[in-house]
């Protein structure tokens, strides 16, 4: 079996980015009415994703996909954390119900109803009713919801009472910004990538996993600048009295969204295969085809195979890992006698 | 004969952070007296080069560092300019005398007086200052002087009359950040890469080369992500109708600061030799050896040795390059009979 732990579903109804803007005009006009979240019919959700997500899948030999929402529509940097519970719900809900038309196939995983600072109680309120009411397996979760990183390090206790709540219900999060607030960073080609590469340096310098040894982060885009980078953070932890950064791959894991042969060949010589997890971020930042070989940008299944791994090792990468990974994800799959 | 491109004066006697400190400390209290540069002997200047970046550039076969003040060190996010001249004027005198006193190895590269905003008339005086009077071959160009990327994408005509002067003079910048002044992104670890990152991306949707074609960049660290996501940029260039990112290597370089095997192999397999410059970052981010192998970190020769190139890809990387991007350099060299 061949799982994809990172989907987006941005091929939503225009229905639903208009309840957004509906949305955000009321914040910047109270006089406008209250919005409420479109209403989508199963026909409109079925062909959403039939024609795009759920036919590329198919086409490409997968499986099964984990499906988020849209991350660069999450727009954490909005303040209001009713409008930001609205959304993640609305959000949530299409996710679900597409897993629920399709559960063959889609495995739901959360939009938080994060902010830029402040409680994290509604943030835990939506992933418990997530994963405990509606079998979400897993969650996004912003290390920079202000979108100009005001915020405090994913090593700030600030962070702790969301940390708690994953390690209770055996939930991963991937750790995935949302639009860039900064004109310095392109959202696709910068600030994705930024991330990645901050978080796991801020993990690197913390004793975050002692005290959370059952926290999980999936660190996407194959890890940004990490792999590439891991003698820098080798030698920089010697220097400096850190962990390796080897010790971080107990809790640490990386996804193959990078989009050539060459990037896939070393993240495959420098990360355990049993770091990382197979997947396309599909439909995402890049679509279309490379012109040179006709191979699509994100088909990462074709550099995979031609990674040289062993078949023990494409077992882990294509399915085991994300098993693993994602428990509520092996259980779901294990009851459809999977 | 090889010329390393990225070396800093990071081991600069005491007497010279203490001028720094007497800065900031009258900045905070102007009661205190106006402090002077230190006075520091030829003999010290000699011990402190002689015992450290000399002596391994000598040990591991270098013959040529191009050398700039410490990164870290040049805090443009204090905002007084006429501070941030006298400190820029102090480093790079500095490293200027360590050139004459060892003309054979060291060829002096700038420090900016940049501040967070405003007008770059001071910038440009010391850039003419170095290069005219001093002989220096170039500059590094920090692309968020604030710290917290408050300011400009590099791409931005605010920039313009430090690029007109870069052309004008025929000197190459090099892109690099100093001390990150935001608790998410550690200096070395994630703001160094990040930015080597978000500046390529900046290029790549930009047309600032059109309008500055004799305008180079050398960017450090390996490119940051770049090169690792490099089928990532090339299909955002497809989707966005930019221009492909190979399109830039008429004006970008990359430098050798990856610090094991793998990442070298990755750099020289996507980025055309022609386009590698080699350089150590010494003494940089990262001091000692791999315990596992013993070699050097920052031992870049190493890795560069054993990435496969062949004899004139490797000529091309240690010396060609670097005297062909820094005009300079080549006629210093050639005035030595090198």
């Amino acid at each position: 079996m061949i799982i994809d732990v990172h989907g987006h579903y941005t091929t939503e109804p225009p229905e639903h980015p208009a309840y957004r803007k509906q949305q955000l005009a009321r914040l910047a006009d109270p006089s406008t009415p209250v919005p409420f979240p479109a209403r989508i019919s199963d026909d409109q959700l079925r062909d959403s994703v039939e024609q795009n997500q759920l036919k590329i899948l198919r086409e490409r030999g997968g499986d099964v996909m984990l499906f988020s929402p849209r991350a660069s529509g999450m727009g954490h940097h909005v303040p209001d954390r009713d409008v930001a519970v609205s959304w993640a719900r609305a959000c949530n809900d299409l996710v679900h119900r597409i897993s629920e038309l399709f559960p063959e196939h889609f495995v739901p995983v959360a939009q938080l109803p994060q902010t830029p600072s402040g409680s994290l109680r509604r943030v835990v309120e939506e992933l418990r009713r997530t994963v405990e009411e509606l079998g979400f397996v897993g969650v996004n979760l912003n290390p920079d919801p202000s979108g100009t990183w005001a915020g405090l390090p994913m090593t700030d206790p600030y962070w702790f009472p969301v940390y708690e709540v994953l390690e209770e219900l055996d939930v991963p999060a991937m750790i995935h910004v949302s639009t860039a607030c900064n004109p310095n960073f392109h959202t696709l080609g910068a600030h994705y990538l930024n991330a990645d590469t901050s978080v796991f340096m801020q993990l690197l310098s913390s004793d975050l996993f002692d005290r959370f040894p059952g926290l999980r982060f999936v660190i996407p885009h194959g890890g940004g600048a990490v792999p590439y980078h891991w003698g820098r953070y080798r030698g920089l932890s010697v220097r400096n009295g850190w962990q390796d950064p080897s010790e971080l791959l107990r809790n640490v894991f990386f996804d193959t969204c990078v989009y050539h042969q060459a990037g896939i060949d070393l993240l495959t010589r420098v990360i355990p295969a049993e770091n990382i997890l197979f997947a396309s971020e599909m439909l995402g930042a890049v679509r279309g085809a490379d012109p040179d070989t006709g191979i699509a940008w994100d088909d990462t299944k074709k550099y995979v195979d031609h990674a040289g791994l062993s078949a023990a090792a494409l077992a882990a990468v294509y399915e085991a890992n994300a098993r693993r990974v994602y428990p509520r994800l092996d259980r779901r799959l294990g009851e459809m006698g999977k």
